[in-house]
């Protein structure tokens, strides 16, 4: 009976939304927010910000909690332990509200990247039709912010995480690389004077921060902005593009 | 004197356009758009029609013509001696106008993407300051069709032309590769048992066809889907998502 929408809302600039994002919020019957999660505070209210700009008469609010997710049994079933914890957090809020046929999410982004929201959605029973409305990326909003292409012409590039830059170094491909979802400034880990960096945090945000250049002239200066903005804001979001050095 | 924003309009879904987009539109003095090229006849109405859709007041609009791009000198000089042809049809559609500050270019997908506007725009003298406004890519139009991530949990992602996976076979990656500009289904060349595939052609546009399964049994379908589609409507983007088959 019920149908899901996962809207990408892009990466907290309200203006990223498209007009059919915004036309999803309007036919929906019912919208579930997450709670304030740890070190995203500044975010909280961006979802509401979202729904009453786009609509006069907003649909009804479910809000839910995620729980916290353990990685005491590894990084994988953790996830996949989390995954179900928040399935069932959304059920609960689905069934407090079941005259709701259409159900929409505003999802962080886009939903095809680095986004948990339909392996979550297909833990639901009965399994709901699931329809995806595409939105800006983190990496889309830091190539924009760098005005930047993000491939060569006619080269590849790759998109992956600080823990696999980490684990295993620079990923063997002829292009670009961009990183995200990395905690811990994991380019330290790479040979720096074979590489440009252009790194952003809040990126498409008013706290937009910029740095590029040279990896080697300027990973200290990014290490201490990045530092500097977690403690002023109390959390941070931040990603990357490397490219090889010519010559 | 003039500034130039390039502002990315998602892929054919007028809907694609964000709010940013859309007050980027209703910002500018001019716009540049290119007379329709070979094979993609069926868009050349799309652009001002994004623009009477936003706006009552629609700026000035001037039309360049795009030249042939030459190949008898290798790839990628004929990429460069084009990108230099088409930057002096900008630069003479703009002197016709030397009235308009704000120009814009209207960028099919996102300008960061397998796009040439930002290495046009570096050719102009002088140089403009260049501003990007994201847009929603074919990438994201067809996961979201498919209703799929394009990432498996942490795992990274590689966006790659028809002409490598030709030329290099599957890239060194351990994740899903997404494939563009890919006029002649290069995945033939690939060990199609080993892979599953989630194609599409106009996504995001009223003629979207998608297809999906395992490569290896799909493979014919799609060679004919896209043959007959193309030859019905004149032109063809496509694009599509490789993962390796489990076990």
């Amino acid at each position: 009976m019920i149908e899901l929408t996962l809207i990408g809302i892009g990466t907290g600039n309200p203006d990223h939304v498209t007009f059919q994002g915004a036309q999803a919020i309007r036919n929906a019957d019912l919208i579930l927010i997450p709670r304030k999660g740890k070190n995203k505070s500044d975010l909280s209210g961006l979802r509401e910000d979202i729904i009453t700009r786009v609509t006069d008469t907003p649909p009804r609010i479910a809000y839910f909690d995620i729980p916290e997710r353990r990685s005491d049994d590894g990084y994988l079933r953790g996830v996949d332990a989390w995954h179900d914890a928040i399935a069932l957090r959304w059920q609960d809020a689905m069934a407090a509200h079941p005259e709701a046929r259409q159900v929409a999410l505003l999802i962080w982004g886009d939903p095809s990247l680095y986004d948990s929201s339909l392996r979550i959605a297909a833990r639901l029973t009965p399994q709901p039709p699931t329809r995806v409305i595409p939105g800006i990326t983190a990496l889309q909003a830091l190539t924009a912010a760098h005005a930047i292409p993000i491939n060569a012409i006619g080269a590849p590039y790759t998109v992956t995480t600080g823990r696999r830059i980490r684990d295993e170094g620079w990923p063997q491909t002829a292009g670009t690389v961009a990183v995200m979802l990395d905690a811990e400034c994991s380019f330290q880990h790479l040979e720096m004077a074979d590489f440009d960096i252009w790194w952003g945090a809040y990126v498409g945000m008013e706290e937009e921060i910029l740095i590029q250049g040279p990896l080697a002239d300027v990973a200290a200066k990014i290490l201490k902005t990045r530092a500097d903005a977690r403690a002023s804001h109390g959390w941070i979001m931040d990603i990357y593009v490397l490219a090889k050095r010519a010559g």
